[in-house]
């Protein structure tokens, strides 16, 4: 960072905003537990960022989720404080937040809101910073919001795709190549704590089963990048965290059980739930795959709302 | 299988014999134990299999090992005594085998044997079995050596180059691409058993370290098919199983420390040891790695082989 070129780009910037869509994230992706996660093209958040020169945060809600405005209980304002620390508090940033991924719902949420404020704060910056440190910023919201400094959701929302967080100390993201794919969700309405899911955990595990899930991710990856649906399918298996935390989704074993029969290569919980997710090869499919999940959620009469949607290449994107 | 099929094969290769060669292999690859393992250009054992009609196995061993020849207490014996019993007794093979993988090096010299034999039957018997028959029969011979049944040195030894064993039941192998891979290896002479280098294992693990594992193992498949080197540097790396393993090695810590100061991307435990294996990415480097496991294992006044090769993408190879 050069000081002169920093003080060109703020005051360029001065009171100019950027407004960006932040995609929805599908954490863990079965057998990828806290270290893999894929961006969805729907939902997203849509958030406009606006560069001031008092170097506060400013939030603004513009729906009816009735999430925090104060800078330090929100999850994008503690990504943006990190920023403007960064900057040696020269900015400080305006925001509007519209949000479309429903908080609590497991597919991101939390994330799409720090990566995206973020990302267009860097946007006005003329990218000064790294992706990484973006993510390094951003992980601050999933702290605020899980209590856990985790970039599973963070990393594909910033960089789109399929990510692999090999390690976060230090941080150490790969971009995993994947062939079309397509994304069915069904999101119940009930409630599931991020912390909670992450509590029932058990600390030890069997290292016969580490074994069997170690065999999986890394069979995944190398579906992934073969363009190999056959194995990709058989490599969504998930015999450690699944079976706990499937507890707290109602039907999930039900729902997983159907939308195999209807074709889907496999699936799961999305991130800590209570959102359940299915990979199909193509539309038709997880078009079928969405009836199936409305006819098991329609017959529990739990609240619900379904997305068919692809994966998400570009991860945060400017649309004005 | 058409009975009528067999019944002319087996008379077409009726006293007729193939010589092979069958590569030794590098178990686990440090980041990815009981699941990865990819196959060397040298060393590997030599063998001659005929057909006969006396549905027996007869071993001859022209090497100084003196390793068992009794067929119930021999790796390939007991390998070609299920192919036998898959052929309803209408064969036996008689087998010469001159082992030049040293028995206890850890390079998996009992998974060339039995993958050997089978690998040089199958083809007197006009390739009538799949790969994965292979792989099912030569693992008895693995089971005879060590009490378990796995798999992660007869896949590449039959498959050649890096392979990944996703699950064994019901079995499943996927061929991992990589760039070209320099190997050199150090055999100290001292014995560690495959059983017990498995006993001294935990049986539990942290969830937290298996999370680590598999970032690596994922990212090291990842890396080996994006070519990229820094990668598989940075994932070569295991937490859970060669803290434990490598106090039956001696000087381990320092032959690692040393051949990473010599350019070496990594590398650990080839198998359950007692051999050490590094990775390079060029020539040089390998051999300077060679010189560096030489300057150690003079110091220790252990007795020692190294081996400077590369990775095997053939498996086993008919020379004759």
């Amino acid at each position: 960072m050069q000081l002169k070129t920093i003080e060109e780009t703020i005051a360029a910037a001065k009171d100019t905003s950027v407004t960006i869509k932040a995609p929805g994230t599908v954490a863990n992706m079965v057998c990828g537990f806290d270290v893999l996660g894929m961006a969805l093209n729907d939902p997203g958040d849509i958030m406009t960022v606006k560069l001031i020169e008092e170097p506060v945060v400013m939030i603004h809600n513009v729906d009816n989720y009735g999430l925090p405005t104060h800078p330090q209980k929100n999850v994008a304002g503690v990504a943006l404080l990190d920023m403007i620390e960064r900057m040696e508090h020269r900015v400080g940033f305006e925001v509007t937040i519209e949000k479309k991924i429903m908080p609590g719902s497991g597919i991101g949420s939390s994330a799409a809101s720090s990566a995206g404020a973020v990302v267009a704060a860097n946007h006005l910056l003329n990218n000064i910073f790294s992706n990484e440190d973006l993510v390094q910023m951003a992980m601050l919201g999933e702290k605020l919001a899980s209590g856990v400094k985790h970039a599973d959701n963070i990393a594909p929302c910033i960089y789109g795709g399929v990510t692999l967080i090999r390690s976060i100390h230090p941080l150490d993201i790969i971009s995993i190549p994947s062939p079309p794919l397509y994304v069915t969700l069904v999101h119940p309405q009930i409630e599931v704590r991020t912390e909670d899911a992450r509590q029932i955990l058990r600390k030890q595990i069997l290292l016969k089963d580490a074994i069997r899930q170690w065999g999986n991710i890394a069979a995944l990856v190398a579906a992934l990048m073969k363009n190999d649906y056959s194995l990709i399918s058989r490599s969504l298996e998930d015999i450690l965290i699944e079976p706990i935390r499937s507890i707290l989704i109602p039907a999930f074993a039900e729902v997983k059980a159907r939308c195999l029969e209807a074709g889907a290569l496999g699936g799961g919980i999305s991130g800590s739930g209570p959102s359940i997710f299915m990979l199909s090869s193509d539309e038709k499919t997880a078009r079928e795959v969405e009836t199936t999940m409305k006819e098991v959620y329609t017959y529990t009469g739990i609240e619900f709302y379904t997305y068919v949607t692809t994966v998400n290449r570009q991860g945060v994107t400017l649309i004005a």
